[in-house]
């Protein structure tokens, strides 16, 4: 029987054995999201590198590039982190590759990669991150990108949600703590999970610079139910 | 306002700036019960060793010696990790000072030596912890001691409900997601936390090795409600 683990913080990614897993990359607020974006946008490819500079770099190339550090847009980028950049009419995304670099995911996806398949999840395609998960038969593990470090609320919950999904489709998920704890607050947050989510430090990072509708977009279940971002080398791609 | 922060994990412990803070050391099954208890049955101080060798050289030097490690008693030491080898009237410990080394309560301890002030804290005397975190009126950090660097369902649930006993002294309790997190599932426990944990990994654990009695002590609200262990130098004493 497959088994589902939540690591809570990229600095607990040692207590692993990432080897023959599915690596589920969560950023909810809001790399995942963005990406998952971008790519049902039309955007071809994107490469999720750690620095502003790897991103500069491949900007000078013809890619798309976006840059997020601390929440606000880095300087001399085209694109924010936010998932609304990626469907304004007046700045078509489609057959452009992207670079992103942000402050916590793409750090989390670069220190999974001994994982024997990566892919993106977050709420807007928590489906599409289940199916491929059942479709596997493999150990899964949510690697949640928290913020810097530190446990975050958003990311957790949806360990939870995927929890919820995977559990009747026989994966254990009464593994470990940190996966029951997701599921128990996955399940305390009900219906009504941008409520559950509005006290959390990333939401209110977000109010403070007037995202409120990021947050709503993101915290919405199955915009894309279908979008599985699956990194092929360097890139992440649409299965 | 003094703030309430929860660090899940030790191995997270270098993302906290302790200098301050009040650190409240938490390892409810089972060192942290164990050593509220041998105190408050008399031992007349313990020391906190990381390793056997060192538990060992003070059992030479007089001490009585309690070891534990992957949750069975170390071989060659008079005590376990269960608070019951403390309450047995066939072995008395009163006036005897303890040595104590277990898998993962004294290693979170050795690892919060920066803070302002150490503590001992368990269900078993959560009254003490919430009142002396009131009077020295610092900030506090619960540090607990999890699984081999994993998160433990019931030492974060011990971080819940100090929050809940703390904010409403004026403490901020919402400072972060981790500590939210652990409200929720305390509240989510509600008045049954033994049910609450009987799922949780180290439950399991401890029922494998029939030590059932002990997790039932361990998840009871203050039956030690006035004792607080407090390190000096390198003792922990009763304050």
């Amino acid at each position: 029987m497959p088994a589902l683990d939540v690591c809570f913080s990229p600095d607990l990614l040692p207590l692993y054995d990432l080897r023959g897993r599915v690596a589920v990359i969560v950023d909810v607020l809001r790399a995942s999201t963005t990406i998952v974006t971008a790519l049902v946008a039309g955007v071809t490819h994107v490469f999720p590198v750690g620095s502003l500079e790897e991103c500069a770099a491949l900007g000078a190339q013809g890619c798309l590039t976006a840059a997020e550090r601390d929440g606000v847009p880095a300087e001399g980028f085209d694109l924010g982190n936010s998932p609304f950049g990626f469907l304004d009419p007046a700045r078509p995304v489609r057959g452009r590759a992207l670079a992103i670099s942000t402050t916590n995911g793409t750090q989390a996806l670069r220190r999974s990669l001994a994982a024997e398949a990566v892919v993106i999840g977050g709420f807007v395609n928590l489906t599409a991150v289940a199916n491929f998960a059942q479709q596997q038969q493999r150990d899964v593990l949510v690697v949640c990108a928290g913020w810097k470090g530190q446990f975050c609320l958003e990311d957790s919950l949806f360990g939870g949600a995927l929890a919820a999904r995977l559990g009747p489709l026989g994966f254990d998920v009464a593994h470990s703590d940190s996966t029951l704890a997701a599921l128990h607050m996955w399940h305390q947050a009900g219906d009504d999970l941008p409520g559950y989510l509005l006290q959390s430090a990333a939401v209110r990072r977000l109010n403070a610079l007037e995202a409120n509708d990021d947050f709503l977009f993101c915290a919405k279940v199955d915009t894309y139910a279908n979008a599985l971002p699956l990194l092929k080398d360097d890139r992440l791609v649409l299965v």
